[in-house]
């Protein structure tokens, strides 16, 4: 049994997909989100998304990271991983304006007092004002916060959006084919739109990081962080504390609790402009989320082979997972989206301006790979000094 | 301290309220749930509403119910329950119909499998399907299931709607004004679109109401089912086992167990037939949710008194909490509907009608009280033997 079943997590949610298997696929199968006719507003030309998703247990890194330090924060950020773990799916059906958004905050009320609800329902304002001065309008219509200690150990952060939009403005992914190339944008760095260096780590994987990152320290002075249930062998297995310093190859300073707990990044500013400008271009759009680099194979045709011979070195929070973990490349490239988050399968004539539209945001962005014929469904990444293939 | 204290709940939610006091109330401050502007459609004479809510604490009493008997079926209560809960608050702004759903499932993996969230999807079908033979058409939009034992001991299910409605068919609850009767709809019984006596419990109170039904050999066999840090006074003290048979004055038989989980009821069919057909009778629909019999309160004006001195008689499942909890009835009336679920507010001329319309769908009805003028806002319920007042 691997640590990752060990802890009651899966990266793929086989059983998950097992159980929603009778459920209808919506109006376009391959698309990023279930898509599904306009029943608001009864258009034939229009359709209707809902999108559900959270903080998963990234909101525990925050809980730790607040009660070791008293700063409120953090909860900022998770308001912002709750928002974009949606809001960057929805940009892959391609809408990213005229959003809404409503918030599900279950709670330990003897943990979890209400300076911390306040951070986070006070953050989820401030991502959208931001967002707003980009052209990205979410409108936040309330929510749910529910005190259920019995059920939530400590708290649960979730999302759901809604929006209509117009066909002809979809992203679907049924054009994307051989011949493609993959611009890839990074997760990590500081986009012109973030005000602090952006790790890259996401909301995806942060069980096992949690876990392998953090000391044994951890479990002993906070039994409510995890399943008291669960093996000793998997819980709190890490060398870190969360104010370690730690420094990457050039010397930069990092602190580990800053590098676990970095927000989501959205990409909707710069998806934005790559849709109302160069809408004919993209061919797909894939979230590198819960699946990290293995994500593609669930939307890409039957009949190809994504190669991914180029994708950006690893920031270091993913050097120090797996130094942590000790985990292969094959478990981390499964897991994590290893420093690029974003893919738009284009023409290789339209790519440079892509990267330009992402370089302008201040986000790296190059050709990280491309689609060829194939007899039958793989996945061929490059990792350092190996290559995986998964089918 | 109180038990509802020292338990972490709060039936009037002080803090959430104070939490979440900086966020614009919508249109209509005194509609049952915040509605906002026509973003969907830009028709200034519609509008846009997302509501989350879902089956709180109740689908722990499910999971021990079927840990103990096997029976998979108390999950497609839970269903129900996470979908009336917005359902039934959505019908008292005057929205039956067209709706987007959309589920957020938090799992423990090890303790919930595959076939678990199966008997939940399949559950929020099957009542769709149900509802949508009434005339009441809910989409299933999709939604989450997260794999997160870290934070959910056990599992929380939780759903949103969506919905685009005309403006002139809205209850804002504007109209309530003294003179006005409450026309009361009964929560337990069996409706005829039931298929078995339902209790009137609905889904609010449960962490009480399980602690104080269930014997102590719940906790000592199920510590994934409660909060360990509890004081062990409040922790499952109760004088029932699940299967225990009880009578009530009449003699009749019911299961402990399938009180406690009986599925909220909806009043959507009858709610949909008086707003088509009776639409200018209504003044306000308040569900008697969190915060039960006092509800009312944060929605009417503030020059009216509230008297309810003709309600329901409280259903068993209620006895049955008082008399195992020693709650006094300040604290019953408080915290749980007390068998009477839906008020409608209308004029004395009309409140014939709606009865009928109720009386036909098999749910009892009648008038529990009235508005009188006032130089404040208060509340008064005639509880067996006592008067109870609120303001």
């Amino acid at each position: 049994m691997s640590s990752y079943e060990k802890r009651g997590v899966s990266a793929q949610k086989e059983e998950v997909h097992q159980a929603t298997a009778s459920l209808d696929k919506g109006l376009y199968p391959r698309a990023f989100c279930k898509i599904g006719p306009d029943s608001l507003g009864n258009d034939q030309d229009w359709v209707n998304l809902m999108h559900a998703d959270g903080a998963g247990t990234k909101s525990i890194l925050a809980y730790l990271y607040w009660k070791e330090t008293g700063d409120l924060s953090v909860w900022k950020g998770i308001a912002q991983d709750s928002i974009v773990m949606n809001l960057d799916d929805l940009l892959c059906t391609g809408i990213y304006d005229n959003i809404l958004f409503s918030s599900t905050i279950d709670r330990n009320k003897k943990l979890i007092p209400a300076e911390v609800l306040q951070a986070i329902i006070e953050g989820n304002q401030a991502f959208f004002e931001e967002m707003k001065s980009y052209g990205v309008n979410i409108h936040y219509m309330g929510g749910e916060t529910a005190d259920v200690g019995d059920v939530v150990r400590t708290i649960a952060v979730n999302g759901t959006m809604t929006a209509r939009w117009p066909k002809s403005k979809l992203v679907t992914n049924e054009k994307i084919k051989a011949g493609n190339v993959i611009v890839g944008l990074a997760g990590y760095g500081q986009a012109k739109y973030e005000s602090a260096y952006n790790s890259g780590i996401g909301s995806n994987g942060l069980t096992s990081a949690r876990h392998d990152m953090l000391h044994k320290t951890y479990g002993a002075r906070f039994h409510e962080s995890y399943d008291n249930s669960l093996d000793e062998q998997v819980v709190y297995i890490g060398p870190h504390q969360l104010k370690d310093e730690v420094k990457d190859n050039d010397g930069r300073k990092y602190e580990v609790g800053q590098l676990l707990l970095s927000p989501t990044r959205t990409f909707a500013p710069i998806i934005k402009e790559i849709l109302t400008n160069h809408f004919d271009t993209v061919n797909g759009l894939i979230h590198c989320s819960g699946g990290g680099q293995t994500k593609c194979l669930k939307y890409v045709p039957e009949n190809v082979k994504i190669i991914k011979d180029n994708l950006f070195d690893s920031p270091i929070i993913f050097k120090l997972i797996q130094e942590a973990s000790h985990s292969d490349s094959r478990e981390m490239y499964q897991v994590f989206n290893m420093g690029t988050r974003m893919e738009i399968y284009t023409n290789e004539k339209d790519a440079d301006t892509l990267i330009s539209v992402s370089e302008k945001f201040g986000v790296d962005a190059k050709v990280i790979g491309r689609v060829e014929a194939s007899d039958r469904k793989e996945l061929s990444i490059q990792a350092p000094g190996e290559v995986l293939v998964f089918s």
